[in-house]
């Protein structure tokens, strides 16, 4: 890299964990993180879990100087909780919101009325272009029953596709926030393969931080040890990850975690511990042209392809699950619809036709009517709603298994393509920012 | 062009209006439609309102041997009723839902529950990348006093949003569909200026269809003449649109509609007329440059930002029109809510404390007493659901708004940059095919 041009940037990802009255310190907290991000002067600086407009508003009153851009995410009942504050102009933002995000029953566990979602703000770093994306996907509550699987897994599909078909145009591609789940779980593989997407704890040259990277540990006090359960220590879930181009080789130079408390605080930030990865851009003449980059090594190539084959059925796999579940949902909620139904007309039966009440003494008691009337209604409009409901999962759902069905045949196609096919064979990876995604059409 | 290779591609979009019971000879239609279909041999076929996955399938069926690819998107609780079919392999698929799309108790406007959304297509024809875009918005019911403008406007948005983001990497776009706009409406325009797609209509070099090139006309059997008026002869919603690249130039031969009847048969395909449109793409070797193509003549260049300024500030007001709307819907519940909980509280506390019931001498009828109390529950969940409803409006049209006044600043900032700038002066338009969009960030 003889005409290389090099360009530090260090991006911040946080779950802020900023539910008002029920998180604790929520504005101390604030109060500490606004200090902390004006005084490190990050580039970008990627949030999760802002549930209040007004919290996002302080913070970018406080960030006017550091981080004079920034942009809000608003989606759902109470927001995406997505905030972007960038020391680089935001030129134009998008959000795409997951087709499926939990159930509104489930008011308990909230993720539905937030609204989940992946934000993208295109910011120009000099001469580049870079696409800069933050999310949060559906919490994991229990990992031995996770109820809630084939929601994520279909939330990564589409956060994948998100950035696949949104970053064609990009010099820089980079991915922060709360993924909720584990760095080997189907949906991380899933994002990382389609995407071409690096993780900066794997990629960095030197790390600083929690054991593993972890960024949910059984040190933070705001975290009982019981959720942890059963990883003693903690977990990995919050990610940065980045993608280079043709134009742009992509370095981490370190990578830090916060560990659990804040010097001279008396408690940490969040419950989740903050990322920082200090990224390095070498700009480079294209002396590649697009079809060098692709064509690369075959034998990588096809095993990459051979490999995303393996990780999109495995995906549909638990689509079909969730399919199954969805519909069972919704034949016990139309069932019960129609028992509702059913006891409606018998009541009226018996109310109207006098010899229905078979020779009882007192007509049919008034109250009693009433009350059955009305509980009636409600099991009639509670199982409408829920059957309203569950088709629109039952949609999103095949929806995901269609295009999940449509990929794995395109893929196979690629594959059979390929000259040298050596399935499994993805030892050797491309050089550095080079990575290219296994999804792009042959040429 | 001396090295330009030619490629002929015809594209075909129709709103099938597919409601079973509701429209009129349904199935006959659909018959006819997969038979022409299958004798015309389209490229690229664009339907909407395809409501029910039966006929999707019985089309695909038809259509194996003629279109041996197809995609049917789902969305919504009955589907986007949105399908493609081709002669060209799909490769990938995408589908974006609107965040806005009618009011879900406006059941007899039916949008709500289509879950409308633009389906996405990556298809490889010969060496070139095509993304096919098919959408459907949001129904005008009154164009006097449209209260779906604030919400069809914020589609036009969403829409354009996605095709930008999306296509950075295409040589050929193409979008069909049912926009439900007039040519000259807001949305139509902020579609057209931001994405820098081409009417296929106004370019197309020779026309043969209805006057004016009118997809929804009078002389239409399934149309009746009230629900077009003031517009006597018909008005145009449906559109092919298109756009090339630096690598392909696009030009359409001939456009064409057909004119409210079908020879040999009683009634035409469906209420709306159907669209094709020839194209010619002729590829060349990419001999300008990027930042050529992009600099262009700087007064036009400056000229079409200038513009999309004016359209942009003009959909922001039209969103904010809504935002006030949807402020005062959800203010109405509230206020509804607030009374039906004190009557509730009222009633328990006559009932409760007999001093209360002033002295009357039969105590509270029982009767009554549950009538009222059943009226009051449900007023507390019907505004309820509709408060959380309104927030979730509120929310998306926040959203949209915000975006909107990022994309203003971030346009103006351009536009400062010109050297020479003479807005509204974009007489000029560039060279064919490398129709440029207004929101690429500058060099």
């Amino acid at each position: 890299m003889d005409n290389a041009d090099s360009v530090g940037l260090r991006v911040f990802s946080l779950n802020c964990w900023g539910i008002h009255y029920l998180s604790k310190h929520c504005p101390q907290r604030y109060d500490m993180i606004g200090d902390m991000l004006c005084k490190e002067e990050h580039d970008i600086v990627l949030l999760q879990e802002v549930w209040s407009e007004k919290d996002y508003l302080s913070l970018k009153q406080k960030l006017g100087c550091s981080h004079p851009h920034s942009h809000y995410f608003k989606s759902g009942v109470i927001g995406s909780g997505l905030a972007i504050f960038s020391k680089h102009r935001i030129h134009d933002t998008f959000l795409y919101r997951y087709s499926l995000n939990g159930y509104p029953y489930m008011a308990h566990h909230g993720d539905w009325f937030g609204g989940k979602a992946v934000g993208m703000a295109v910011l120009k770093i000099g001469s580049l272009t870079a696409i800069v994306y933050v999310t949060h996907l559906h919490a994991e509550y229990c990992r031995d029953k996770d109820s809630y699987l084939p929601h994520r897994v279909v939330q990564s599909w589409e956060l994948q596709q998100f950035i696949r078909h949104t970053s064609a145009g990009a010099d820089v591609v980079i991915l922060g926030g709360d993924l909720n789940m584990h760095p080997q779980d189907l949906g991380n593989r899933l994002l990382r393969t389609s995407t071409g997407l690096r993780d900066s704890y794997l990629e960095t040259a030197k790390f600083d931080g929690c054991e593993d990277g972890m960024t949910l540990i059984a040190d933070n006090p705001f975290i009982s040890k019981k959720d942890l359960a059963p990883f003693e220590k903690g977990i990995r879930i919050d990610y940065i990850m980045f993608k280079g181009s043709s134009k742009v080789a992509i370095y981490c130079d370190l990578m830090s975690t916060t560990t659990g408390s804040v010097p001279e605080h008396p408690f940490p930030y969040s419950d989740h511990e903050a990322l920082t990865a200090e990224l390095r851009l070498e700009t480079h003449a294209p002396t590649e042209t697009e079809s060098d980059r692709k064509s690369g090594n075959p034998a990588s190539a096809a095993g990459k392809v051979a490999e995303l084959v393996d990780i999109v059925t495995e995906a549909r796999t638990e689509v079909k699950v969730g399919l199954h579940c969805a519909e069972r949902m919704r034949y016990t909620a139309t069932r019960t619809g129609v028992m509702g139904l059913a006891l409606l007309f018998l009541e009226l039966a018996i109310a109207a036709v006098p010899w229905l009440a078979l020779g009882a003494e007192q007509p049919f008691p008034r109250t009693s009517f009433y009350m059955l009337a009305a509980l009636c209604f409600a099991i009639l409009l509670t199982t409408f709603l829920l059957y309203i409901f569950y088709t629109m999962e039952l949609k999103s759902l095949q929806g995901a298994e269609d295009q999940m069905r449509l990929a794995v045949g395109s893929l196979q196609e690629k594959l059979r393509g390929f000259p040298l096919a050596q399935p499994h064979n993805t030892q050797r990876r491309p050089p550095e920012g080079l990575e290219p995604s296994a999804f792009d059409p042959e040429e």
